[in-house]
């Protein structure tokens, strides 16, 4: 049996927030956008198709419930949200707070830049506010 | 009453396909990745979370259905799903086949570069084949 193992570039560029239904999640180490990946923590998927129809749905509760919670706790002017993995192939759904003047905007987030680092203290800020926000322990 | 229209952006940019259970089916005039946006059709969408949960649902199986249709189609390395709106309000989600060595690889498409036109001949085959697969008619 296989068991699901996080990549480890996605797990090289972000802090882990905790386990949903479905998906575990995740913070980019990006402090210029408040910027949350969704990975559904079963083996072998890469496209959204290769969940089943119940858990497809389940996806688009938990894209809908994070997409929510950055807007109640920034409120941005667009939620960005996106499943590519062109490079990571393993199944991941951005979903990216966005303003107007944010280093990106009104591009893509994705390729635009190196990240900027958070500093420590803001870091366990926006980890805690975003696990109350999600009701995670 | 207001009645769903379709942002004239969206519209200038696109040939229409068609209409699935909830969303208007799109083409986008670029003749260099098989490119697909689903509109849902109600008025004054702007995030998924402005969709009814069941109709969350619905879109997300149009998202499968068309990825899927863009699979079988065109057999890409990955396709890439996006409803970022930072430009086009009205929400809209994109549906993209991509390949190692297409234009943006492995970035994302949006906002790279100018869009290539379609030569006539190629783009009502592109239509045609495009609708079977989705069994418009």
């Amino acid at each position: 049996m296989t068991m699901f193992e996080l990549d480890p570039r996605l797990a090289a560029d972000t802090e882990n927030i905790g386990m949903l239904g479905l998906s575990r999640v995740l913070l980019m180490r990006d402090a210029r956008y408040p910027w949350l990946i969704l990975v559904p923590a079963q083996p072998n998927l890469v496209e959204i198709s290769d969940l089943s129809a119940a858990d497809q749905t389940l996806l688009m509760t938990e894209i809908t419930a994070v997409g929510e919670a950055l807007a109640d706790l920034y409120q941005p002017e667009k939620i960005n949200t996106g499943a590519l993995g062109n490079i990571v192939r393993q199944l991941h759904v951005h979903i990216v707070a966005r303003n107007t003047g944010d280093p990106a905007w009104p591009g893509p987030v994705w390729g635009h830049s190196a990240a900027v680092a958070y500093d420590e203290a803001a870091l366990q800020t926006r980890l805690q506010e975003i696990k109350k926000t999600l009701g995670i322990a």
